[in-house]
């Protein structure tokens, strides 16, 4: 007998913010194992805000993802049964086979963990995509300076609070923005130099002249929007901004910056950021970042759903700020 | 008795599109060389986009012209009298004493014309600022590479003209973009393997897909506005966006792009460019592009009108796309 697959497939491509009906939860019966495939459960999902693209059918980065088929991303699970020499019953792998509890995959689809203590979901965030994307920002795009000033939007999430603390150990002065009282009192504790509760400041520009006087070196942006005008007027001479996302724009709503002639005047850079142009550098990042884990000089938050069933609500979840640090969804 | 300089002077900072009623043309008599100091007759006074800019207060790369003082800008002009060892009578010089037609200034704000039997008012426009900013924006920005295809938006003017034809001689495949046939014809003669007359041309991204189906991989920036948007959407993968200018933003109309997301989606480095950072590389240039205007390799065209009173409505011209090539002023 086949073992079963449960996965949430997309039902229809959503317009705005996606709803709980535009996504089901399906049982597939899984092929029997071909030489070189292993069968893995899943036991952790990462939730990205990424996904919203592949639920459109604009042209992106990666396709769009196929309605009444699986939906998939990063998922970190436990080999169960396995045709494939490198992998033994037991072994913990990360994989891009999400949204499921359950799936067969050839071998080179997965990766083993690194051997380490450090809890396995950290490779969905801070050592994940999510964390190496902060890196990359910070060190390969930015070339963020000791003593240069930081700006992070999203600062709460799980890029943003990667970014947030990377950049102290870089030396760097660190503003973050986020949309709580409990998110800035937990970016404080990540070290960060000033808050922004965007939700509650009325004049984002007179928050930004008062708190970078001598102007944004570095614009980490994840957002977009009000925040994006008001950094591209705070922003020093030759400032860059890592534009790695705007997930205010991701459902449909937002606007672009009014004020681009800023980035002409100060000789700005933006440059697009997505991690895939840097995964020759994973090993480097880990290499960093695993150590400082098992030290404690980096710490990691996440916001936990339970169960398969929550993965619709717990991505919807993420254009509605109710995550901090990484969203994921636990299966039992 | 000492010499009288008659001189625009700006009344008003304007609001939208300048007016002729925001300037006004006064005499001021000059002072008495002093040692070191030099008199020169202007006869040629450049015109350029920039100076809107600083006849409004907002902070800039640049102070505010001050109300009832002089304007400047690019001049090119005779010197008169001399009481600096490096400069004798009749030499010809540029300066930035622009918008008048005479003035004593310290030998050292002065630069001697190049030997050269080119007209001297080519240092004002191809050889001067706005070639340079061509050459820089090309070269030193984009890094322009042979087969590449180069969008160039306002291809007309006299930065876009220059940017047509260093591209085409650096190999690459190149798309103008301008307002009017007279225009898209002169492109054609500079070499331009496709023009876009953007008035007649109701679907800007539909006419790009057509000209640029394999992307745009460098995007020459002057104007923002739609045509941003469509090119946004036509760059290539790791394309490269030289914003140089803004025009339609100058008088305060214009929108930001409303899809910045394809910056992250094609990992898009867009660098904001003022010529004033690559001045160290002017000898660079001047020693490729003195001996191809020489050799006719390169051309260049003008629109001129003629004594100081016209200098106003010379400078409205240009933001009503009245010039081809470059603005000037000839002094009588």
């Amino acid at each position: 007998m086949n073992a079963i697959s449960h996965q949430i497939q997309l039902l229809r491509r959503p317009t705005g913010l996606p709803t709980p009906d535009d996504f089901a939860l399906r049982e597939v019966p899984l092929p029997a194992l071909q030489k070189g495939e292993v069968l893995v459960t899943n036991q952790w999902l990462s939730v990205d805000p990424y996904m919203r693209g592949r639920m459109s059918e604009a042209k992106s980065y990666v396709p769009p993802f196929p309605l009444n088929g699986p939906l998939d991303g990063g998922a970190i699970g436990v080999v169960e049964a396995s045709r494939h020499p490198d992998f033994a019953v037991g072994d913990r792998v990360s994989s891009m086979q999400g949204w499921r509890d359950r799936f067969v995959a050839n071998g080179a689809q997965l990766t083993r963990l690194p051997d380490t203590r450090l809890p396995p979901q950290l490779f969905l965030g801070a050592l994940g995509m999510p964390g190496m994307t902060a890196w990359a920002g910070l060190h390969k795009v930015a070339r963020l300076q000791a003593g240069e000033t930081l700006l992070v939007s999203a600062a709460s999430g799980a890029v943003g609070t990667m970014a947030v603390q990377l950049a102290k150990q870089a030396g760097a002065r660190v503003i973050g923005s986020t949309g709580s009282a409990d998110k800035v009192a937990y970016l404080k504790t990540l070290g960060a130099d000033a808050v922004i509760n965007y939700r509650e400041t009325p004049d984002l520009d007179a928050e930004l002249a008062r708190l970078a006087p001598e102007g944004i070196h570095v614009y980490f942006e994840n957002v977009g929007g009000a925040m994006l005008d008001a950094a591209l007027n705070h922003m020093a001479l030759h400032g860059r901004i890592v534009l790695c996302g705007l997930i205010e724009q991701y459902n449909g709503q937002g606007s672009g910056p009014r004020n681009l002639a800023q980035v002409i005047r100060k000789r700005i850079l933006i440059q697009g950021l997505l991690v895939s142009d840097h995964w020759q550098h994973y090993g480097e990042f880990l290499a960093e970042a695993i150590p400082a884990f098992e030290a404690g000089a980096l710490q990691a938050e996440e916001t936990v759903s339970t169960g398969l069933a929550s993965m619709p609500q717990a991505f919807i979840g993420l254009f509605e700020g109710r995550n901090t640090g990484k969203m994921l969804v636990k299966l039992d």
